[in-house]
């Protein structure tokens, strides 16, 4: 992409709303653009890492057999009165936006989807035979937050990964739970995240059994405490429910339930804010009993299958990101999920031979996907430089007629300081090898 | 995929109310799911077709230079305010969804999102040097349809591309027009449809200049014009704004304005039934008069720009498809669109040596990046055999305990009546000339 012809509008001031650093780094990088009260629109910059980000959840989610559906974002509030989360009696949570269509009739736009997940299996699934099945969808959803703030990370309209488990029993339904959460931890760790799950109350959603999943950040708006040795087996993917049982993990409640007396510490006892960004619950079979969904069993008898749902916050997942990579000059992108990897920046723009080389180096890095920005800008160096520190690009190619004289390239990365020189013909090569 | 464990709710009943093919097909081949009035789910075979023309739109947007972006699907209502196309009164279109938040302001579905495209280009946008410039997003919209019918063809809840484009005055926002022009008839072509733009009225949107797109079908709900000889430049990309306008092309008002008296007709007048798929406006300075958006121009004096909105109705496109390809047995895929590409229908499934050599060439296949189903389920052969007719799978491969026995494999394409027989070895190699 050549940077001209592109929309990145950065700003050096932090908006006016903005207290928490993701906040500011979205809206001065160019991310994301406000709307209204918590309501954003997605930058082309943003979009590339959310498509990213997308990409690694649908790869993991397919990747452990779940199947990608899509399903509406105004549902029918019938469909609320048949589960009972809702009655004709107006006892909608005060975060559910509601419209009333032309024929008068209430639509609901879509917090979660346990409702229409479970008609739609009603509907589709009759046998046990097709049965393990895990539908999950990636969309938008709608929270009217009394207090929309710090920018995606708690905003009104975001991008939701919601999933929904039927099994045959409670068993087969808890063995489902295990490999979804082992499949968020491939997720988080993926996104270069390590992720804490931490059983959770159930809530309004219900069910028997939950875990939410926090990042450790101090902006945070929850408090968590753990034994940090667990640290160990979620590196080494070596997470069973039986393992994580025995370690002492809590959030605050819990925590002051237990007279803030922690049992069995095998490292040490970590206190610290995070961010939540997943949850999943063990629903059992709240659902399929409310809504009256049966299926056929093995001798032919109908039966309630036993059910579990499971969430990301897919916005809030990129806050939590960039609250863990920044620093004074702006966003640090993990390699995978940087909208580009690599900036051409050509601090002499009216030097004729400087625009050869960086045209040369962007088409040879652009044909083996390397996906890099060519900043040919009128801008002056400085300017330049910020920018690209900025939005976060891991490598920064610099070329300037002197070095071009001299034979040389400069090349910067995001996460060091100082640059190292390369001559011309071994640039590509050395890109190669970092980005590899 | 293996079918056994996929979710392909087919049926044989029509729905009650389903009265056009591409309806019907797609409930009974499993590819959506209906929630409400004009509300759909997407099913997973859906989805998969769903993705791949997205993938389509995407890349020839891309390719001409347009930019991705994601608007929110709910916007304050004060912006619709702001360009005058509604106002305190209420004046609303009966087709526009309002909820009323905990706050007691109105936030629209957006329907198009001129208002949100055009502030988002002043607050990003300040010096003509940063124009031209389009922007688009392929995202959710809601319409609130009087009568609902024809399942996603007119459904409330649809997906749509829609585009904005800015530029310094009305020559070139013109050549940005017939530029998308171009490119809209090349992503029909590939989803192997032959669209005729044709002259149309601005509505709503205004403006001083638009076109439809319309495919060709007998259960269309317009009738349109046209010199058939305007075709084979359709056909050979050899369309401009121009040679368009030299051909007798035009829907029905327009014919009777006309005393239905075409002029300079080169072949013959064709009077058909069509499906309108996409719709573009010249909008000139519209909005950004209306919105006061300005941009400053080469001497520092600020001007508005000139625009142009596109839209292409994305589900509605793949009913499109349904409608033109599809026959008694069910739908016909055009090979890209496919949501599998090959079937592996294995008739003697509890053959250990059938499910061998299926399992084989499935994994063959797979690698291949081929996307095969494999029904390896217990239905009847009489079943099976309907269902992969049903589904639309362009490629099929039968395997039997008798022509295994043979070191026969059978293959049966979608489109033909009959089969052929290869010798095991060469059914890999023989796929891979059919596929590419």
């Amino acid at each position: 992409m050549f940077l001209i012809n592109y929309l990145l509008p950065i700003s050096k001031e932090n908006p006016n709303d903005a207290v928490i650093k993701s906040h500011q780094l979205m809206i001065k990088s160019g991310m994301i653009h406000k709307v209204g009260s918590g309501v954003y629109s997605w930058l082309p910059i943003g979009l590339r890492v959310l498509h990213k980000v997308i990409d690694i959840i649908r790869f993991e989610m397919n990747n452990i057999g779940c199947l990608e559906v899509s399903t509406p974002s105004m549902q029918p509030f019938e469909l609320w009165k048949k589960s009972g989360r809702h009655s004709d009696n107006g006892d909608l949570s005060a975060e559910t936006l509601v419209a009333v269509d032309r024929h008068g009739n209430k639509l609901i736009y879509s917090p979660t989807a346990e409702e229409v997940f479970t008609e739609l299996f009603g509907d589709c699934i009759k046998s046990y035979k097709n049965l393990p099945i895990v539908l999950y969808q990636i969309s938008t959803k709608f929270r009217d937050e009394i207090r929309p703030r710090f920018g995606l990370m708690r905003g009104r309209e975001f991008l939701m990964k919601d999933a929904y488990s039927f099994d045959i029993d409670q068993k087969n339904s808890l063995k489902n739970y295990e490999n979804i959460l082992k499949a968020y931890l491939k997720i988080f760790k993926q996104c270069e995240l390590s992720a804490i799950p931490v059983l959770a109350p159930t809530g309004s959603i219900g069910g028997d059994y939950s875990h939410e999943f926090h990042i450790v950040s101090d902006t945070g708006e929850s408090t968590i405490y753990y034994d940090s040795s667990v640290i160990n087996d979620i590196e080494n993917q070596n997470i069973s429910l039986e393992n994580l049982n025995s370690y002492y993990i809590c959030e605050e409640e819990k925590h002051k339930y237990n007279n803030k007396k922690p049992i069995n510490i095998k490292g040490e006892l970590i206190e610290t804010k995070s961010i939540e960004v997943g949850h999943i619950f063990h629903l059992g079979t709240k659902y399929s009993k409310s809504m009256n969904v049966k299926v056929q069993g093995y001798n032919g008898e109908l039966f309630y299958p036993s059910m579990g749902c499971y969430g990301i916050g897919v916005s809030r997942l990129i806050c939590a990101i960039i609250e863990c990579y920044n620093d004074e000059r702006g966003i640090i992108w993990p390699k995978k999920l940087a909208p580009f990897k690599v900036i051409i920046i050509n601090i002499n723009n009216n030097c004729e031979k400087c625009d050869q080389v960086s045209t040369k180096i962007y088409y040879e890095l652009n044909n083996m996907g390397f996906e890099p920005l060519y900043d040919n800008t009128d801008d002056s160096i400085g300017k330049k430089f910020a920018r690209a520190d900025l939005i976060g690009i891991p490598v920064q190619i610099v070329i300037s007629t002197k070095n071009i004289k001299e034979d040389k390239i400069e090349l910067k990365f995001r996460q060091k300081i100082e640059s190292i020189f390369l001559e011309q013909e071994n640039i590509i090569n050395y890109i190669k090898f970092v980005l590899n």
